[in-house]
């Protein structure tokens, strides 16, 4: 991949490569793209935010200096500031022939925030792929068998945030009319909304009938779960915390495919 | 993996290995997760749908024997009539003793119909895995460089089908709703519905404001895009038809990336 001058003699500086902003998918390395760990292993140099884990990289074999880029809790470093370093690390790695791999959790575009990043290297000129990843809501639903879709009762399966929920009637209003539909909800960074969230949809969409599943560490070795229908699911939490993070999936139908065994063929959820 | 008998004589029907419905992601084989492309490898045989192409088998060095079971047009087989087959062959080869794994196309909970295979699985006590794939949708929008969620812009993405818009007032003005406050959909099988989607939703949404990508078989290398406003994608459609299969992505900032350079930072879409 290294080019030669015409004197023959190796010239790193010549050469650039387009930098990778790869979604590393919810922590496990097996969840990873083929392409996704082959970018890593290739690496020079590895950005990479708070959630991915040590042993994905490692799983990866790559020799690549690895930054730790995530915000730290204490850090007193602002949004702002973080990012611009994020950047300038970008900038200076492509501008030096490196190969840089910027390593988001999940998915680049679910939640990840690469779109800012991407048009900060759009307007330096500076040519990037985004390479897609598993978000850690799609994880969460294959390995736990809560089904996202069904036909004739999940017809389709939102993605959204704890943030978006916060004070907004519009958006409960469309999300409960989805939810009263069958769709599904997945909903990320929840926990700390979910005080707000709960009456919000429960004034709008039927509590009792709505199944949720809180799915912690989605794909680590310490996933775990805690399930309850909407009007019980604050005291469940309550009763048995869950470390972050945390992703709800929520529906009339969104039920764990195990906890129907014995059930099965049965329309056991009603509409 | 194989297990010995006490007398030492390998016998392959004592051991069985948990059925694997697997997604194969929207085509590419570096589009695979590490896990389905070992599955793959390993597997004795693979039952796979239509959209799996040849080449993401052949790239995993497979010597599983391959049935085709995706419905073709005019073979007259009711989809009864396939599943039943399809159930059969996966019930067959794990009392068999056999490496099943049961190939989806993208993701098996996204409009992959895996929850009624994982159904029958349950109900004949046959042990399971769902193993994750990249959604067409999450596929085409990062090799497309559509954000689908954004903050400030949009708060949520929605994964949906040309069916559920079918006759369903409820649920366009749903749609609509989200499109409003900013949410990106991403709709699937949506090319034969679009000419009742597009009214329904112009009717309820501003439809100049919105931004529609049509991607035609995601990731492979045949992938080609239709632009165009709500409005207008009906037309542009008319003038360059695309092949199936297709995912429309689209929203009031569902804008490609690089039709943004130049204009970075500015917040060029107005809500």
């Amino acid at each position: 991949m290294d080019a030669l001058t015409p004197s023959g003699v190796l010239s790193a500086r010549s050469v650039r490569y387009p930098v990778s902003i790869v979604g590393a998918g919810p922590g496990d390395p097996e969840l990873l793209t083929v392409r996704a760990f082959s970018r890593i292993a290739r690496a020079d140099i590895v950005l990479r935010d708070l959630l991915v884990p040590d042993s994905l990289l490692a799983a990866t074999g790559t020799l690549a200096e690895i930054v730790d880029v995530g915000r730290r809790c204490g850090s007193g470093e602002s949004q702002a500031v973080r990012q611009a370093r994020i950047n300038g690390l970008m900038l200076e790695g492509y501008r030096g022939g490196r190969r840089v791999v910027r390593l988001k959790s999940g998915d680049p575009l679910v939640f990840g925030r690469a779109a800012e990043e991407a048009r900060f290297l759009l307007a330096n000129d500076v040519p990037f792929e985004l390479v897609p990843g598993i978000t850690a809501g799609l994880a969460a639903a294959n390995l736990v068998q809560i089904p996202l879709t069904e036909r004739h009762r999940s017809p389709s399966v939102l993605f959204c945030t704890g943030q978006a929920a916060d004070g907004d009637a519009v958006t409960a209003e469309a999300w409960a009319a989805l939810l009263r539909g069958g769709t599904t909800l997945v909903l990320y960074m929840g926990l700390a909304a979910l005080a707000q969230i709960v009456p919000r949809l429960a004034a709008l969409a039927p509590a009792e009938a709505i199944h949720v599943t809180a799915i912690s560490q989605v794909s680590t070795p310490q996933q775990r779960c805690v399930t309850g229908r909407l009007n019980e699911i604050e005291d469940r939490l309550a009763a048995d915390p869950l470390a972050q993070p945390v992703v709800f999936v929520l529906g009339l139908n969104a039920v764990p495919l195990q906890g129907l065994a014995g059930l099965v063929g049965a329309d056991v959820v009603e509409r």
